[in-house]
């Protein structure tokens, strides 16, 4: 496989305020299916369109926010390896039997990053209904409800120590570095885009005062058509949107944000090309950043719920 | 990095009839800009998206048809290693010399695999203008020509021993299988489709009694607008349509195929999703290949010379 | 109003070999909804982004076809002024009772035209449900279905005596010749396109041996991504695709044709620009047709049951 | 003719600051073809999809704004039929001779309206280059430039005395009613939308203080993919977009507003369906107003500048 070590980043633990509300959100709205309910009330989810057996899971909780963040890797023996790379990179480890937490999971590796979030690895992953057809394959076997995200996509991941963060990623599980926006004053960058696969990201970086927070998680749309009719969905249906649909001038997607009842941003994302990681990195001076984020922006001023509100 | 070894297929010389006129089609219809010529008066052309120097070489001849289809690796060091597996596999390999007949490529090697066609594989390839903006990008530096075409996309190769050629991109290449079509009576595949990273297909292997055929190279679109958008471009101009615009329910890319002005099958196609290489492979009954290749078919019948065509 | 007169094609009947079939068929399908049913067993339909009571009967009957094809006209007391000339123009002429077999619709004056199809008019139509919003409109109340059909377009009907039809829509309803294409030996046109209003056509008139013959009824779609949604839909419903989805060059509307269950054509259709009376009449040479129905024609020739086939 | 009287609005008289930033503005972004000059310096625009002699007269001035609003009729005798009411209702009017100021252009009626507006009226338009092709026509002659506005849709005309501007609107000229927004009291409306055709409106009225203001004119664009495509282009060149892309639920069309040089709002409208004048008025209360115009309205508020900042 030319797509070796870490694949791509696939599961999300996040915390919500009511279940139900919750699970009717993410299924009716962003259009995910429910797959099971764990002993301990959680609830997974997943796509239509993928095989894993789910990429979210919901937790009730007191507050709002994210448990973990995964990454799919190649092999259960690569977790070894990156266990030790991650204790002599100063990162405290652990490992979570199969099957203990996430149904349909074998075990995980769970990490402790620089910047205070708790990234998962693992390997091993049944396959759940619903997936894709395998014999004669219809583009569906059922229509998509709601805004019919497509796959999980990624995450951006806020907190302090941003430049161990991604060097964490990059040295660590192999991500390569996509696109940068600089601190004002030019020494070091304020967020970070990176990547393991063809994605713009798996995962970003943003610095931020407090630890391990939420900004969002991505799921995918096709294209500008799948993100004017999510917009639509979402406004017929009252979901209040934070931004968008718009382009991001930053990795070039399209995009609209908007929040689940318990105040997690969400993302539905289209991307407008394939980054391969010999592609040199972009950058942004954060001077531009007003139109990096919103490329129709108008008012040449990001609105500042964009930035400071996270979970 | 995680696209690692093999990453994406990127390169095909082309022999065309006529020069002027093919360049004129390359750079008008299909949107590539010319980069340089070579002494021997061959022309290398790339797309407004790449960084490589170059994708598509063309070289006047008395036959249509491809001289070679190419791959970028990771590292200049994988293609001795290549070279080794090939031979030990029992293929004939050669080195071709850095600059010596593709500017801005560093040494090829060249493999000759089982299905008649020569593959070449490089690492080193100079960035060359024009390419996408590095700071504070726009989405584009210039605006896009004709149909527009974004990036190399694949090729579909036409020759006997599939089964050896598909094979050979697995063991040796590092491919991985993505979808097969099987043969009428159920043995073996007449048609199998194959990815380095999250492409549907950097290669397609194609059953054929003559060796070293192209049924098509074929170039990214974003989606089905810009299909429709190039299909209308196309026919203004009066480019000969083999097919579409439509989708493929194999790959579930959406497509149109046209004719150079020599003969060369060319596609533009537009993904669907991405693939990884953890995904099963989706297969296809002969029975239901009309409909495979023309999901909107109607007529319950390939056109003969869809699959009969090639250069 | 600016709209006078004869405003809009808006009803037919069609008959329909298996009741619960073709209900299914256009209700799931294409979208429509059901409002009522009459007595002796007829169906009536309509689309979710209309007002008028229905847009489509359908009547089980031992052959396909259309029993009737309407028009809204602006006032009651046109009917009578339209009587009198299509008496004069040669005409039989009857007045059909308010909401005697069509129900929430006031007096029709039912026409027999030249090309043997029977025309009705009509001015009182009561409202239904569903209906667009009034108060503070959402875009839609209830998610479209199926391909979401979003207003009644056009018919085209087949027969002879193309020229005096022609000239009965021209001078006794007031319709305008959008565009047409010429006999082969350039003496009158084969086909005719009328409009009364901004549609590229509300009729169509194509030159036939037999009379009262049905080509196809077309629903509007918006643009060419729903067209291409409604591909989509069709092929994985198995749905019999006539043509498409393409582009007319004449009209320049972006298209599917299908069959219903009783192997009724029908037509989903997104219109290009709006027609206004005073643009001059677009003409086409027979020997162009072949692009000007597929301006993405490959083979140059129109499949033999796209002109031939007729209900 | 069923399209009669009123057909459409047509054409407007904009002033701006600087002529050859404005041409260049129009042409290369907006998409016009300049037609031709006028002897006192005024320059006459189209876009290529039209027939009408020109659309958009630019005339340099020390103030941006709007000399005047035109509507084409479908006879120079209703001229004068016009004239007649509109004295009657107690507005001033006065005949321009033809070509006497608008090349191309027959004698004009120019009618001073409740609102501090002038509407001029006309009926006979010279044709000019380039229009949409007449005999085998492609869907283009050649292609359309920047964000290629297709036809002239409509204007926002800003001034007191709505009430009566309204009904000179539907009882002098034939306008219906399509939409109203309420006041906050509800006595009264304060935007009004009106259309003599199928249009969702040919021009709309809104209460403001100081007469004669122009909030924005607008060309129509096909879809949401022209849409955005039209939002990238005028953000890679540096256009000050005002809002959007986005969708109005106010008339369901989506939208982008942008300034031209000299400050006048420019829209590019694409509509979402096509109204008759048989459907009933849609309302909307004040307070809902906010996502009436911004239907993805994350804020609930509307940007001060959108209602206020008019030319």
């Amino acid at each position: 496989m030319a797509i070796t070590g870490v694949m791509r980043s696939g599961l999300a633990q996040i915390r919500v305020l009511d279940m139900e509300e919750s699970v009717k959100f993410y299924t009716e709205i962003v259009g995910l299916n429910e797959v099971c309910r764990t002993d301990d009330g959680r609830v997974c989810l997943k796509t239509y369109d993928e095989f894993d057996h789910h990429c979210l899971t919901l937790r009730q909780a007191e507050s709002a926010g994210l448990d973990f963040f995964g990454f799919k890797v190649d092999c259960d023996c690569l977790l070894d390896k990156i266990a030790e790379d991650a204790k002599a990179f100063g990162q405290e480890c652990e490992f979570i039997d199969a099957n203990s937490d996430q149904p349909g999971f074998g075990r995980r590796l769970a990490v402790k990053i620089p910047n205070g979030h708790r990234i998962d690895l693992y390997a091993d992953v049944e396959i759940s209904e619903p997936h894709p057809m395998l014999k004669n394959p219809h583009i569906w076997s059922s229509r998509p409800r709601g805004v019919g995200a497509r796959f999980f996509d990624h995450g951006l991941l806020a907190g302090p120590n941003s430049a161990e963060t991604v060097r964490f990623f990059i040295e660590v599980m192999g991500l390569s570095k996509v696109e940068v926006v600089r601190m004002p004053d030019g020494n070091g960058d304020i967020a970070t885009w990176l990547s393991c696969n063809t994605r713009l990201h798996d995962v970003a970086v943003l610095e931020f005062p407090d630890p391990g927070k939420l900004h969002h998680v991505a799921f995918s749309l096709r294209d500008w058509d799948e993100i004017g009719r999510a917009a639509d969905f979402m406004a017929v249906n009252g979901v209040v949107i934070d931004a968008g649909p718009t382009r991001h001038a930053v990795t070039r997607g399209q995009t609209i944000y908007f929040f689940d009842p318990s105040g997690n941003r969400i993302e539905t994302y289209a991307a407008d090309f394939a980054y391969f990681p010999d592609m040199p990195v972009r950058e942004w001076d954060f001077s531009e950043l007003t139109w990096g984020i919103n490329y129709y922006d108008h008012d040449n001023k990001i609105k500042p719920s964009f930035l400071g509100v996270v979970t």
